[in-house]
């Protein structure tokens, strides 16, 4: 008897689960695998055997379209980190002993940093230990496309796709009034600036998109950004700003503590707001026109109506590439996306060490990012553009998209 | 020569420009009209005479399919109330002057209370002056709902659609961890809490869909949702609330006004956030569990790309309707939806006089909210369901819909 389990960890992107759709086609294809599981909540979820038996749950080929268009863990997830094995290895005893004893052959674990560090972690015992019969694959998953080792990762294509889709729609709404107005929109990443990059998509249909995009990696000043909206607004009414959330000034301290650091509430809170609120209230105080700021929240990860079929896709794709290297022996790998060309977009599925991902970051290259630092160069319109192509189909029933949750 | 003038005013929909869209459709497929023609920026434009030709600039019928999926007024908006006759009656001489200079036998503006109420006095004051040969008509648009005289307003049914979906992935979302969680989203709507309730359609299909809800018709108490939330949290690892904007207490002030009155930023302003911003810190305070707040903000306006089909051919009804009773020389008329089954749907394309619907508000009736004011009843969903099916269609290029500017 050889079983597989798969679980999912980290925050939720809009194309999580393809990757289990994907590891679950790839076993229900195999004669080597009897039972296909999955865990609740991650890896926490395998150290309380809280197993699901996926054949159950996804009986059929519709089943796994309804799965591919939910969005967020449907297996649930977690935020865990192992102990490290030279200071505690109890954890991976446990989880051994609880594989051996449900049969467990495969695990396939989808996540970001945390989660390739699980993989990166348990494989190394199994080798350590002389465990030949265990493989234990890592697929990647993160909206914030910060993953090294792979072009991009999962979730992020589609988030681009909403971000892009969003923000050209945000000019329609911006541009009715005659009025002088400046509109602050932030995105996510404290670290990587790749999901703001992508508010340059809205311009991919002949719209404007956002006057002015500052991402998190290149130091941010308050004054450089006041002349910057000055000089829009001169040239136009409504001035549309694209910001990371993680936009840090030259010391690397983030523009929203080091602006707000005397704000607090009726109860003496301090009052924690985003980078895009406190610029807000920077263009009140010295520019004084109409201004607003928005937050695309969550709603940026979890916008699977609105996927990339590409994403869809090749998160799928990752899914079978991670179950069908462990079939054939490998452990200790992330399937990863190689891009052969941009144009025609041409890509493969490959394995990479995963002791290569883990604990790292992938930042946005610097000549991805324009000399003044306030918006994004053609290569990284090269870059984006392969990833959001194509709209992933959507059942709805009722006027609502149908979502399946697994346990 | 008879020559027809369309408008649009105030805040954006996504579902405006379809009512342009049957404007023109209308006004095409007739052989009474000669020039089709648009003023930009509302009634404002029209004093300015800043006209379009829209026999150019929708040169064909794909042209009109790119314009009823763009969002917000494609012709610009105005918030520009007319001065009362009776004290002043210089910009309606001026108005009627420049129609006649441009041969304007048809007016239709597209708008809500603001400009119903243009049409009102417009219409009236022809009357008046016995101005036969120029007709006034309205076409019904507003997210809020809130119009009197119709059974619903285009732009509604696809906001609607787009909050359903948004709860049920935020629902996925936040369902993700097995910690405990409050979630409070809040949904436009100052007076009138219609599109708060839409946030109910995320159960449509299965889902458990917010925990609670509060529309701003009932008087909101903070005690209340404090044991609300408390008992939800009880049942449920992650709770997740809905709530008007435009929540307030017994006295009627608005919740976020009163909690916040001593809060301050560091440039001394008062401190004005939502009231979901208010209830986080509520809940922060006085519960202690992870929580977090989201405003949908302008996306649940003008998310063309999720847009309900129904309220899209409704809305281009809408601008057929006020078009053609125009040219059957009636005047002085809002364009209305009268409903007459829910099931099977079915309604009944109507004109009702203006000066019924001008200046009004309309409000959720208490018997389509619970007893305990923290959800809503059978008779809502059964109201709400039949506006968000269908999914209309969307011409993507490059990744990204297609949206078009007139002007």
């Amino acid at each position: 008897m050889k079983n597989l389990l798969v679980a999912q960890s980290g925050g939720p992107t809009a194309a999580i689960n393809a990757t289990v759709a994907g590891v679950v086609t790839a076993a229900m294809a195999s004669a080597k695998v009897d039972g296909i599981w999955g865990a609740v909540n991650g890896i926490k979820g395998v150290l309380e055997e809280r197993f699901v038996d996926l054949r159950k749950q996804i009986a059929n080929t519709q089943d796994l379209d309804v799965l591919c268009q939910t969005p967020a863990a449907a297996l649930g997830s977690c935020r865990f980190k192992l102990k490290n094995i030279q200071e505690d290895d109890s954890q991976f005893k446990e989880i051994i002993r609880i594989f051996r004893k449900h049969e467990i052959s495969y695990f396939i674990y989808a996540g970001g940093n945390d989660s390739m560090d699980t993989v990166d972690k348990l494989s190394a015992y199994c080798k350590e230990q002389g465990i030949t019969d265990i493989k234990v694959m890592g697929a990647p998953k993160t909206i914030d496309n910060d993953l090294v080792g792979t072009d991009h990762c999962p979730g992020f294509g589609s988030a681009a796709k909403y971000i892009g889709t969003t923000f050209a729609e945000l000019e329609r709404d911006c541009h009715v009034y005659d009025t002088k107005a400046v509109t602050i929109v932030e995105v996510m990443g404290r670290n990587a600036g790749w999901l703001t990059a992508a508010s340059a998509l809205a311009r991919n249909n002949g719209g404007s998109g956002p006057n002015l995009i500052y991402l998190c990696e290149p130091a941010f000043s308050i004054e450089g950004f006041l002349k910057d909206v000055k000089k829009e607004l001169k040239e136009h009414d409504s001035v549309l700003v694209a910001i990371s959330e993680g936009i840090k000034d030259a010391a690397g301290s983030y523009i929203s503590e080091q602006v707000q650091s005397g704000a607090v509430d009726t109860f003496g809170h301090s009052y924690i707001a985003g980078s895009a609120r406190v610029l807000e209230d920077v263009v009140r105080k010295e520019i004084g026109c109409k201004v607003r700021s928005i937050e695309l929240n969550l709603m940026q990860r979890c916008a699977s109506h609105i996927a990339s079929a590409v994403d869809i896709q090749e998160s799928r794709m990752l899914g079978m590439t991670a179950c069908q290297m462990a079939l054939e022996g490998e452990s200790g790998l992330m399937a990863a996306v190689e891009r052969v060309s941009n144009d025609p977009y041409e890509v493969r599925f490959v394995g990479i060490p995963v002791s290569q991902v883990s604990n790292q970051e992938k930042k946005v290259p610097r000549d991805f990012i324009n000399e003044e630092g306030n918006d994004v160069t053609d290569k990284m319109m090269a870059y984006l553009n392969p990833l959001i192509q194509g709209e992933a189909p959507v059942i709805y029933e009722n006027g609502i998209p149908k979502h399946v949750s697994l346990y």
